[in-house]
């Protein structure tokens, strides 16, 4: 039996209805993968998580007293956001960057990390969802990213992204209760939305179900110390609450979806 | 530790496209709820399961040497395809037939039947289509249900039922090489569609990767001998043969979608 790399899971009892998730967490690159020949460098850059994530989301999950779900490992191993079947799950070339571990991922190979990091991952989030829904809670899927301010050379003037899935009307409470505090420049699917494929892990846990969701995207010089970590995951906090108030309200509920 | 009643699936390793499920396959009451009042005509009845779906499927996957997967256990403790807060997942009452076991079902009950039944079966099959999928293998999802020709006492003229999720393409080609074949009546979205809720297995597992995916529904007193099941397998493994043709020469691909 190969290892398999399960979620971590903080609060998972906690009785929020938010649930905050971060993919790329991690920057943890074990066996029996190793650093895929990457430099120190790289190691620590974007490519390899998402700067700044863990530390916003985990004081998010913190102040909204919610469930949080985090990766184990580097995406650059497999990138939790992707499906098996994406070349970008085990990517051989990310920005600018040349992944020798990745250069040649065959067959066998997609199938083992598949299994050892994709489908432990979200076994044990869907089963935190269903448990939710039966125990009477409708979760609000919460996503946290971080981008880099220079992609591929060029510099990117959106400071907060809020991107949704094929349902957009929590992400819009959420941008107008952001919008309302003006702490940041926040815009709507930007700097990239669903249709590039970064919505895999919404389509996959709130879609089906439809529950209310956002993806959030900070730009990651903007969460470089931990008093930024805190005042963004401050700021997140109370819009997201918010517009959990704009939300329930415009939709006439406060409880669990029902089918 | 609870029982955890695991999906069964047959033929896990076939290399076919297609994947066949069978959600209401089984009318097994096994402890700790037992036969939840029913007598033993309602035991054998609609409510329970699809009668006629099982050996369907079974053949069905047979001849197209597809993977099988199918419940375990009754509709009535756990429908399948339902999510868990859903009241039709547990329903004390089924067209015209009180469920006395399902009278009351309490937080505590629908989290253990949630964690027994419904997070079992659909880890199996997730699990069954990411390896599929890191495998270089696109899987088509067919589920295969009987409807009652009764129904609250009226008559259904309908034979065939093909549903989709969102994504109705591949439904379309079913549809378009059934009625070429003119064995049967077949209607899209009938007797009833994705508004009514019956397509939670689809949302789940097709609909997330962009899958191509059919919902059939047989008309129940059409395969109630095995002859009848026997034609309707090979009429049906004949039609989703020539639909999956269609399918892919318009899309213009016959491998993975790519993300």
């Amino acid at each position: 039996m190969e290892r398999a790399f399960q979620a971590q899971i903080e609060r998972p009892d906690s009785p929020s209805r938010f649930v905050v998730v971060c993919e790329h967490a991690s920057n943890f690159f074990p066996e029996p993968w190793g650093n895929l020949g990457l430099t120190p460098e790289q190691q620590v850059a974007h490519i390899a998580w998402d700067p700044g994530a863990l530390p916003v989301a985990r004081a998010l999950a913190g102040l909204l007293d919610a469930p949080f779900v985090h990766a184990p490992i580097s995406r650059l191993i497999y990138d939790l956001n992707r499906p098996p079947n994406a070349a970008s799950a085990m990517p051989a070339r990310s920005e600018v960057h040349d992944i020798p571990g990745n250069s040649v991922i065959d067959a066998t190979e997609r199938l083992n990390r598949t299994r050892a990091v994709y489908v432990p991952f979200h076994q044990d989030l869907s089963r935190l969802i269903a448990e939710r829904l039966a125990g009477g809670i409708a979760p609000v899927l919460v996503t946290m990213h971080t981008f880099t301010p220079i992609f591929h050379g060029q510099p990117r003037a959106v400071e907060v992204g809020l991107i949704h899935d094929s349902d957009p009307d929590f992400t819009h409470c959420v941008a107008e209760a952001a919008q309302a505090q003006s702490h940041y420049q926040v815009q709507v699917n930007e700097p990239y939305s669903a249709q590039d494929g970064v919505t895999h892990m919404l389509a996959m846990h709130a879609t089906p179900y439809g529950l209310p969701h956002v993806m959030v995207e900070i730009r990651n010089d903007l969460v470089a110390t931990a008093d930024t970590q805190k005042q963004a995951a401050e700021w997140l906090a109370s819009a997201l609450t918010a517009a959990l108030g704009l939300y329930d309200s415009r939709k006439g509920h406060d409880s669990c979806p029902s089918s």
